[in-house]
């Protein structure tokens, strides 16, 4: 499925590209915790991969990292540069999701004094996604 | 402007957070570089900002980081975990202007074999930019 077509929805659009340790398993892991779809994927013969996924109407990128390309993933940097911020209608039920196939709590959904309710998980890769939505 | 409200358009939808050293300058420069406009902010009295920008329909975030809760800015641990994949349909013309204002260019804008016509700028608190276009 390597197809090229961009539909016109990402033309001036701006999306992460997530650098990851086996690419593959990665996207497996967003499929399952948030519900993402892969709209479009590119393998390499070595098993790289370049996933493009959507949650909802947003889209984010997921790919192996490439060190001599300044790809870098955040196991090879000890941490992420990037958090990715999941606004959902029921945090906490994704939460528990992404806890139950892998993830692990950073710190708990809690209602926060600057308006939210979210919590924090680290997935098996090492990037950090705040689950959240605003407070009534 | 300490808002706490937030549009429906970001219900059921993810974004990339940047952590930044000197948010507040980062985010004059994505204004000026990819004619960001800035939809919400956050200022404590210490000076550190969390910000919510767009380009066009896309949303992403920018904020001052805090390695005590693990959020790191790119100048702290020597690289990248997430580059920014900026679709646009003049590549050049935004590589350019970024470029002009304080990217550094780590690639030139090229056509690829994969069908996308890129290049790709590393900006001044060391996040990186795809800019780029599907050929025709």
């Amino acid at each position: 499925m390597a197809s090229t077509q961009t539909p016109k929805s990402i033309m001036h659009s701006v999306a992460p590209m997530l650098s990851v340790r086996n690419g593959a398993a990665a996207v497996e892991f967003y499929k399952a915790a948030f519900d993402a779809k892969e709209v479009f994927r590119i393998e390499s013969p070595d098993g790289a991969v370049v996933s493009r996924l959507s949650i909802h109407a947003s889209e984010f990128w997921v790919a192996d990292e490439s060190p001599e390309y300044q790809n870098f993933s955040p196991e090879s940097l000890g941490g992420a540069t990037t958090r990715m911020v999941l606004t959902m209608t029921d945090p906490d039920a994704v939460f528990a999701r992404a806890v139950s196939v892998g993830a692990r709590s950073v710190s708990p959904v809690s209602d926060k004094e600057y308006g939210w309710r979210v919590g924090r998980v680290a997935d098996p890769f090492g990037h950090h996604w705040e689950i959240g939505r605003p407070l009534e």
